[in-house]
């Protein structure tokens, strides 16, 4: 790898504090957290300003995200060929099991929601595409986990509920199982009553880049504690038809 | 306003390219389209490699956009009041009407979809948000268009159906009728068999800051050509809602 540019290294650094924390910083907040003299910064923020890439607060003057980045996310989406070529069986598996549908990939440590189909039905649901869940408290992240060549789950194993799996070794023997049953369950390990099961989507070469799942309430979902089977069928033949449809 | 940032303005450029059209492009195509050295660019590709920003496809050796936009896109959404302030009544407004709902702001000549409540059945839909509407063939925009003190409508007035505007004048003239009434309607403008309705959303100081409104078949929404008069009312009732809302 040759040399990066600096100017556009800060600039992305920039966007990502933005995207994080408060998420409306001054030039002082910035410049104390990039270890930067706030000079450096103008030139760049006014850049990205320029660019629609930032927006500053008229009242305020401090920064937040710019509407040009909704716009680069949402292309993002139409290129993704996994998702493209997801979106017909996500669709079909939320009709299939009437609960919600995820499609993930893991994205610098943590799962990317790269498709949401909500649960056919009229309740109020909240569209969760571009964000990030953690692997090791859910489905789709144990799928991606267990088949992750680099070992990314570097990330910090943080309680959700009381029933995360917080404990490195009783991880690796979850992932083990994953692995083994070429599925996984997340049992209220990331929101109380609700439970969900993922399996993986592979490409031509066989790796995994992806993981497809459902999510819902365990009462609908589970008896006593168990996982109802005819769900885990539905979420498997879906995973296996896109990693067909994947390796043509 | 002072100087900018040469790198940093190129990067943009290139995420635009990207954004648009093929959406995947090689190092000559993107020189070509920039009117710059393929060298000048190496660097920039590179760093927004680096930075996730962009992925290079390992068959093709072709840049595409990377999937840190995405979660950038979705941070964008979270820290956007007017969004945030909207969510509700959008609901309200998609549970009412029986029609989805749309919420929509002005970004560099286009409608951008900040926010789509999907229509309360169980019909297939698909996310719209990110994406932009042309302004003069929406409702939407036609709302946005009518108060926009910069006169954004610069972009060439393309038939998307035979109902299109395409006469500057006629767009004129139906855009005096928006300001004068408090809403727009769209009869088939955009998309055959569709009709849509969306009134303004103003900020404490009284500037329209967006648009909402609701989109459906002709057949549900209209008798005889005519907007059935119900639908505006709720329309314009999550409108002024919004504003007060923002007021506060």
């Amino acid at each position: 790898m040759g040399e990066t540019i600096q100017s556009v290294e800060r600039a992305a650094a920039i966007l990502r504090l933005l995207a994080s924390g408060p998420r409306q910083l001054g030039v002082a907040e910035l410049a104390r957290a990039m270890g930067l003299p706030k000079g450096t910064l103008h030139g760049i923020l006014r850049t990205l300003v320029h660019v629609g890439f930032v927006e500053q607060d008229a009242a305020t003057g401090k920064y937040r995200l710019g509407a040009t980045l909704l716009h680069l996310g949402s292309s993002y989406l139409d290129v993704n060929e996994l998702r493209t070529r997801s979106i017909n069986w996500a669709d079909a598996l939320a009709g299939r099991s009437r609960e919600s549908a995820w499609i993930g990939t893991l994205h610098e440590g943590h799962v990317l929601v790269i498709h949401h189909v909500f649960r056919p039905d009229d309740s109020m649901q909240t569209l969760q595409v571009g964000t990030y869940l953690p692997t090791h408290a859910s489905a789709l992240g144990k799928v991606l986990l267990a088949h992750d060549p680099y070992g990314e789950h570097a990330q910090p194993l943080e309680p959700r509920t009381k029933h995360t799996i917080t404990d490195p070794a009783a991880l690796e023997a979850e992932l083990d199982q994953v692995r083994a049953r070429g599925w996984a369950a997340e049992m209220e390990e990331l929101t109380e009553g609700e439970v969900a099961i993922a399996a993986p989507i592979k490409d031509r070469r066989g790796i995994v880049v992806g993981a497809i799942g459902i999510r819902g309430a365990v009462e609908r979902l589970a008896t006593d504690g168990r996982l109802d089977m005819q769900f885990v069928s539905y979420v498997r033949d879906a995973a296996r038809a896109i990693t067909r449809d994947l390796a043509r």
